[in-house]
């Protein structure tokens, strides 16, 4: 397989755009990428959504999507692994280059939301659990995630208020992020006196839904010398494992097997491990999945994730810092754009262009996004190294 | 890239399957697969399904199901290009395969509409339409083919009962496939006189919905060597394209420039023509469908795709068979999973396990799946010639 690089982005801001359509939206995205990458055409379109068809009643946002760019002709679909469809999208882009069938490949993520009741956002996010098995018993998703929870804190001792420096990091951390769905610090006592949505979880343990998109362009490392000279931002590892939608059809709901695995497959493929990982693009969409997906990815003990967290570790200079420019928590969860919003993310920081944000001296950047309650797991290394 | 062969295949009736679930009818199709390959795993699964999450409540299908066939660590996303998600599903998996990421992929195609209200399928096929330009307009998917093939009566001259080969022909083919929906004989008069449904298109113009699923297994013919002695069908061509959605924004609405462009990349990737082509699984979701994509893929001049019906060129014998298992007419349309019925019926034909309907010497089969009014189109080429 051919090395890839990504040599372009492109993000909307995460908010509530009424006054943008999906395409749009999407489009501003692509548009973007390709002008970062300065090229003005790509072979293949690989769109990540999640609720396009309840949402917005349109799908096949491949040729929605292409046609709008102008670039009408070009092979383009959809992918969907519900909260990892970024990801997804991203990692069929990456193999259709690194097979040799294209050269160049845009990723794009994309969610419109809020043009939704809510009650029909809290339906469509269901879709991402088992309707047979756990919806038709009136849970929801973020229930399901209540339910982990608890069992967490039951399991290991932990208090709620050990989570509060996930989301206090995410804030402070998206204060930086021009595309952040909040810009507003939060405090240890507002964490602990949030109101709950589903006990234990509380408002400020969970993310916020928005609008938004964002795009990567990707090409085979072997092309890029007639390319105006660029810091080359290689995909190092890409891994992707799935787990039974189900929770309850786990031998252990506390550990993601699923990012376990897919960070082996990355680690391997990068020939790294996870101590050379400089900074942690995961997917907090409640805090408990901080903590489960540092763990499962290598960076705590079993139990141990909080632990990262109350001693600061997760900050910049800390061990592992984490939402470096805001997370799910804090730059915001249009659930099939996040995925690529990690990727464009970590790219930023490689190339040192995250500001105040900036991990110093950053190398190897991961991402890791989590469709269903740990269902569908996807993890991507990047590089700015040779 | 590795070059890449279907070992396996498995499909299920297509019918109104009320003792079945979504997973049930996926899960049947992938381990008929799975055992007719002979194998009993695969590394990644690939699931082309357009209406899952309104129809069924359920996304993340590829989770879903390869937890349902005891896979469940593998990596699974679905696809989703409208009708022509099964084909894109097929594509995915052969550049996952071709890259070399992965050994063993299974694709497969699924789609349970029979549960929903008609009035919810209606809607749901729409979403294949553009929602900002089209559906807006009150107008669905049926209607959108009907405008098409009225301005087609209109600029080549021909009559309605012009078409009536092509349903025949689909109906007289079904008689020998056990999957097909329909087992029924239909003649030139009950053609001209079926039920009007948007005028000019009738109920023996239109392909019936259904539930069904159809898979392949597809790994690298380099690898073949340790397995048992199988006839080896090699996928010697793929290509993919996309146009506008909204078909009153294509400069021609009745020529399909995605047909014309896919296949002439699946040709050239297989080094051929179309007179090569011993038989077609064309997209015959309505009867203009079929004129326009033999027009669009080389076997037709502009405007001549009723004289090959017209002529009996089209069954089995004439210049190129098509629809030699049913088509979407009598085999029927469960819209996802349509193009790995088409892939699953070529391989059948290149096994020379087609029974009464098989295509005598058949060396060379082309599938070409339609997602949308031609906005979305994959066509493959496979052959049993080394």
């Amino acid at each position: 397989m051919r090395e890839v690089a990504v040599i372009g982005i492109g993000q909307t801001e995460i908010s509530e755009h009424w006054d943008k359509s999906l395409r749009e939206l999407a489009g501003d995205a692509v548009l973007k990428a390709m002008a970062n990458a300065g090229l003005d055409y790509f072979d293949g379109l690989y769109v990540g959504n999640m609720m396009s068809a309840s949402a917005n009643n349109q799908q096949q946002l491949g040729a929605y999507i292409a046609d709008w760019v102008g670039q009408k002709s070009k092979e383009a679909y959809r992918l969907e692994s519900a909260c990892s469809s970024g990801a997804a999208a991203f990692r069929a882009a990456l193999i259709a280059v690194a097979s040799g069938e294209i050269d160049v490949a845009v990723a794009v993520g994309v969610e419109k939301m809020t043009d939704s009741p809510s009650a029909e956002i809290t339906a469509s996010l269901a879709t991402a659990a088992d309707a047979d098995w756990e919806v038709s018993q009136g849970v929801s998703f973020v229930a399901l995630n209540a339910l982990i929870m608890q069992r967490y804190l039951h399991e290991y001792g932990w208090k709620r208020s050990d989570f509060a420096n996930f989301s206090i990091n995410a804030h402070a951390n998206a204060m930086h992020n021009p595309y952040a769905r909040f810009h507003m610090l939060i405090t240890q006592k507002q964490f602990e006196e949030a109101g709950v949505i589903c006990d234990p979880i509380t408002l400020l343990d969970a993310s916020p839904i928005g609008d938004g998109a964002a795009a990567a362009l990707l090409v085979p490392v072997e092309k890029l010398a007639p390319l105006p000279n660029k810091s080359v931002i290689r995909v190092a590892g890409s891994g992707a494992a799935s787990d039974t939608i189900a929770v309850h059809a786990r031998k252990d709901p506390l550990w993601l097997t699923s990012a376990e695995r897919s960070s082996k497959d990355a680690y391997r493929q990068a020939s790294i491990d996870q101590y050379s990982i400089d900074f942690f693009e995961y997917h907090d969409a409640f805090t408990i999945m901080a903590a489960l997906s540092l763990e499962a990815s290598g960076f705590a003990e079993r139990g141990q994730g909080p632990r990262l967290a109350l001693d600061n570790e997760i900050r910049k200079g800390g061990k592992i810092p984490v939402a470096t420019l805001g997370g799910l928590k804090a730059r915001g969860h249009p659930v099939g754009a996040t995925g690529m919003y990690q990727i464009a993310e970590v790219v930023t920081q490689l190339r040192g262009q995250a500001g105040e944000a900036q991990i110093d001296g950053a190398r190897w950047g991961m991402a890791q996004n989590i469709g269903g309650s740990g269902s569908n797991i996807i993890t991507h290394i990047l590089t700015n190294a040779d």
